[in-house]
C-alpha cells in the first residue's frame, strides 16, 4: 500500500475534511471556595493535503481524530476556557500550525450555560439552565381524588464535596475509589399531596416553589457519600418541610463526569479538566414516604 | 354490530383505558398593557364501562378522544388556567361527572414557563424558560481568521402587535387576513465579526451578551406586519448597535398559534386560546450585512 | 405602511428566503382492491423580489406559506406523487411560473417507505419500513422468573376497512361520523410468558417472530370499527395461538391521518390525500389476559 | 460514617431500585468467513438490603453500577448472546445469586436487528434495519433545473477488513494501531444529477435503487485502510456505474466500537465483545465529482 495516484476511472475527490465531532468538555476552576464551571461540546474539523488516504488508504498526512480528541482536552488544562471564542482560536492555531499537511482548521463548539445554587457568587453547586418542565398529574373516580405533581429535566452538579468508596466489591470490579468527584444527575421527581377532596386544597404554585426550592438546597447542601444518600437527604427534606406532602419518588440518572486523562501529555489533572459521558449511566430511585402512610405513586417514574 | 359478549376463545380484557394525549394548549390572559401566559401539554386518559368496544366494536360508550380535545380547549376558555393542578381537576371532574360509563379520569399535564422580556411586570412579549445554546465556530487557514458567534433554541412570544395581510392571493390561497395575531418564534442567529486576526479581538463573552439583548429587545419593541419585517429589524438593530459585527443570519420559524375555534360551544374566544402547533411551520430566512461588507455566512443555517 | 425604502442605518438585507417547512402528506392510490402508498414530508422555499416585506412590513410580494401548503397538497391530488424527484418538480415550475415577484423555488421531501402486509403484491395493509426494536425484561428474585418480551416503534396502516360511528356525543362533540378512514397507529406490545423457571423455557426467538406475524396479521385482517377493537383482536389473536404467553399488554397510539379538503381548489379529495398529524393523538391502551391468569404487567407501557 | 439507623424525623425509606442503564454492548461471532452480530443495549436494576445507604452514606451493600456494566461485557463473552431473553436470564441469576445484599434483579434489554448485505448467509458486512430515510432536493430558477437525491439513517457496519495504522503522530497521539477492527457509519449521501432540464430527465426511482446498491456494495467490499478510502470508494463507484450522475456528497459518521477489556475478568477478547460509542465520533465528508464538472452541492451535507 504505497502511496499511489489516482486510481483509473472518472471519479476525482473534490473538497474534503474530516475531524472528531461532539467531544465534552467540562472544565472547572476553583477559586478558593467558589468554583467556576465551563461546559462545551467541541468539534473539530481539519482539511488540507488528504489526496493520498482517500485514493490509496495511505494515513501518512492523517492526524488521528482520537488525537485532536485528545487536545481538546489538554488545552482545556493547558490554557482553561476563558471563551467559547478564544478555546476555537487556541485549537485552530495549534492544527493548521503544528501539521504541515493541514491546511485549514474549523473549530464549532456549543456552550451550555449553569447557573449557581443558593449563593449569589460562591460556592459549588450549579444548575443548568434549562427547559425544567412541570408535571402534574389529578386522578378522580367520582369519590376521590389523587394529586400528584413533579418536575423533570432540572440538571445540577456539585463540583465537589463528593466521595464513593466503601462498596461491596466481585471479581467484576475495577472501579478505582474516590474521595473528590463530581455529582452530577437529572432530578426528576413527583411528590403526592395528602389531599383526597374536601377542605382547603393546597396552593398548588406555591407549594411547588418550595418543593423545588428544598430539593435544590438538599442536593447543593448534603456531602455526599452516595447518590442513594443525596437522594434521601433531598426527598427527607421535603417530607419534612411540606406538612402537605405525604410521598416523594426521585428518579437520579448519575451523570457521570470522568476526569480526563492527562499524563501521557506531562499534564496533572487537578480535578480541573472532565469528559461529560451520555451512556451508559447509573440510574437511582427511590421513594421516600411520610411515617404512617402508604406509598401510592408508582416506581416507574417514567409513568408519569 | 349488535352489542355482543365475548367473543369464543381464551382471551379476557382486563384493564383498559383510552383518552386524547398532548394536547398543547396556550392560555393568554389580557390584564389591560399586561399580559399573561400559560403554556400547557395535556392528556386526557379515561376509563369505565368499555367492554363492548373491544369486543365487539360498538361505540355507544365512548366519548371520542375528539371530544376531549375540544374540553381542554374549551375549559380553558370557560374556567381559565390557574395552575396545572386546578386545570386538571375542573377536566377529571367533568369527564366522570357527565358521562356515565366513564368511571375514572387521569389528566397528567407538563406545563412550560415563560420570562417577560424587558419589562419586569407589564408588557407582552415572553421568553421561554429554556436551554438557550451559545455557538461559536473559529475558522483559520494559517493567516486570517474568521469567526461566527450564534445562539439557538430561544424560543419569543409577542401575544400581540402583529398583523398579517395585504399579501399575494391566488387560487390556492385560503388564509384568512389577521389583525391581531400571536406571533412566535424560536430564533436562530449567527454573527461573523470584522475581526480577522491582528489588533485587539472582540470581547467575546460581552458582546454574545450585548447581541442576545439587542435580539430580544428588537422582536419585543417591533410592531410586526410580517416575520420579515421583525427579522430584518433583529438584524438591523445588532448591526446597528454593534461596531465588531458585520453580518447576521436569522432563521426564524413561524411557530404557529391557531385561535381555537370555540362557537360550537357557545364561547367566544376573544384571543384568549390558542392550539400551538407543530408541523408545518413557516420558516424566514435572511441575512442582514453591515453596508459595504461582503457576505460569508452560509445561508443555511443548519450548517453552523 | 406604504411601500418604503430600505431604513437608515447601515444595515442592508442581503440572502433571504422563506416558506412552509416539513408538510406531512400521505397520497393513497387505489388500484381496484390493490392500494398504493406515498408519504412524504415536504418543505417549500422561496426567494425572489422580497426587498419591501423585509424594511417596510409590506406583504404584497408574499404568497403566504399557508398557501404553499395548500398547493403541495392539491398537487398530490391534481398530479400524484409518481417520484418524489417528480412532485418536486411540478411544485418548483408552478412557484416559480405563477407569481411573477417570485425567482427561485427549492423543494426538499424525506420520503418514508411502507413494505405490504401480508399478501406481497395487493391489498391496503402496510408496515413502515423501520427501526422496530425488540424488548426484553427478566425479573428475577431468586426462586421464581418473571419473562416479559415486547416490541415497539412497528407502525402499521390499513388504507380502508375502517370506520368510527356511533359513539356517545356531548356537548363537546364536533367530530363527524366516518364510514371509510385510515387506520393507522404504532404497536408498542409487550407479553409475559407463563413460564416462571424449571421445566422448558420457551423458544425465545421463534416465540418472537410468532407474535410479531399475529400482531400484524391481526391488525390487518380485522376491519374496523374503532382503534379498541382492533388492539382486542391483536391481543386475542396472540393469546389463542400462542400457548406460552399468558398475557400481552399493548399501547396504541392513533396516528390520525386526516383528509385534506381540496374543494376551495375545485377538487375532490375521494379518498386519496390525507395530512398526517402529530399531536395531539388518541391513544387506547388495553391487556389481553389467558381467562384464568392474573395481570402483572404494568399498566403504563412507557414502562418497559 | 458508620452504619447508622434512620435519621430522625417524618421521613420513611420505601421501595428502592439502583443499578447501571444503557450498557451498549454488540457480540460478534466468527463461524469461518461467517460472521454474526448481537446488538443490545442493556439497564440492569437491583434491589435488596440498601436502608444503610440511603440513611447514611454506607456503601458496604452497594455493588458499583460500574461493576455492573462490566458484568454485561463479560457475559457477553462468558456465554455469548443466544437470545436477549436467555441473556437476562444469566445476569438475572448472577447478581441475586451473587450478592447477599441483592434480593432481586431485573434486566432489560433493547435488541436492534440487522440484516446481511449481499451474501444471504455469508459474509461479514450488515446494514441495520432501520427508517432509511429518501432525500430529494428540486431547485428551479425559472431557465434551469438542478435535482440532488440522497438517503440518510442507513447504517452499516464491517466486522473485520478494516485496519487503521501509520497515520501523523503528534505529542497528543496515545491512539494504538489497529489491524482488524470493526468498521461502522452511517451514511449520509446527496448526488445531483447531470439533468438540467430539457430532454429526457432520469428515471428517479430506478436511480435511487442502484446508488443505494452501489454505496451498499462498494462499502462491503473494501478492504479498507482508513474510512476516508471507503468513502472514496462508495462515491467513485457510483459516478463510474451510474452516468447520470455528475457529484456525490458523503458525509460518514465513525461510530466506534471499542473492544471492552476483559483481562481484568481473566477472559481474552477475540475480536468479540465490543462497546458501542455515542459520542465523540469521527466525521469524514468528501465530494467525489465526475471528471470536467464543477462541484454544485453544499459541502455541508446537515443542509439537505
Amino acid at each position: 500500500m504505497a502511496e499511489t495516484s489516482r486510481p483509473a476511472g472518472p471519479a476525482i475527490l473534490a473538497q474534503n475534511q474530516y475531524g472528531k465531532a461532539e467531544n465534552r468538555v467540562v472544565r472547572i476552576t476553583r477559586d478558593g471556595a467558589t468554583h467556576h464551571i465551563k461546559d462545551l461540546n467541541v468539534s473539530v474539523t481539519l482539511s488540507g493535503d488528504m489526496d493520498d488516504v482517500h485514493y490509496s488508504g495511505s494515513n501518512a498526512h492523517v492526524l488521528p481524530t482520537d488525537t485532536t480528541k485528545n487536545t481538546v482536552f489538554a488545552f482545556a488544562k493547558r490554557y482553561g476556557i476563558e471563551s467559547a471564542e478564544q478555546f476555537g482560536i487556541h485549537l485552530a492555531r495549534h492544527f493548521v500550525t503544528s501539521q504541515e499537511a493541514i491546511r485549514t482548521a474549523r473549530i464549532r463548539i456549543e456552550e451550555y450555560a449553569w447557573d449557581r445554587i443558593g449563593a449569589e457568587d460562591g460556592g459549588h453547586s450549579f444548575v443548568r439552565k434549562g427547559q425544567e418542565v412541570r408535571h402534574a398529574q389529578v386522578f378522580h373516580d367520582g369519590t376521590s381524588w389523587q394529586v400528584i405533581s413533579g418536575l423533570g429535566d432540572l440538571v445540577v452538579l456539585n463540583s465537589t464535596d463528593s466521595e464513593f468508596w466503601g462498596y461491596a466489591k466481585d471479581g467484576y470490579t475495577t472501579l478505582p475509589e474516590a474521595y473528590d468527584r463530581v455529582l452530577a444527575t437529572e432530578v426528576n421527581a413527583r411528590w403526592r399531596y395528602g389531599w383526597t377532596g374536601g377542605g382547603d386544597a393546597p396552593d398548588w404554585d406555591a407549594s411547588y416553589a418550595e418543593v423545588r426550592r428544598h430539593l435544590l438546597e438538599a442536593f447543593a447542601g448534603t456531602y455526599s457519600y452516595s447518590l442513594q444518600q443525596t437522594l434521601y437527604e433531598m426527598g427527607a427534606r421535603v417530607i419534612g418541610e411540606r406538612a402537605e406532602v405525604d410521598e416523594i419518588r426521585l428518579s437520579l440518572p448519575n451523570k457521570h463526569h470522568f476526569l480526563a486523562d492527562l499524563t501521557p501529555f506531562g499534564l496533572t489533572n487537578d480535578n480541573e479538566v472532565y469528559l461529560a459521558a451520555d451512556r451508559p449511566y447509573g440510574l437511582i430511585e427511590a421513594t421516600v414516604l411520610r411515617e404512617g402512610r402508604e406509598a401510592a405513586i408508582p416506581v416507574d417514574l417514567t409513568n408519569l
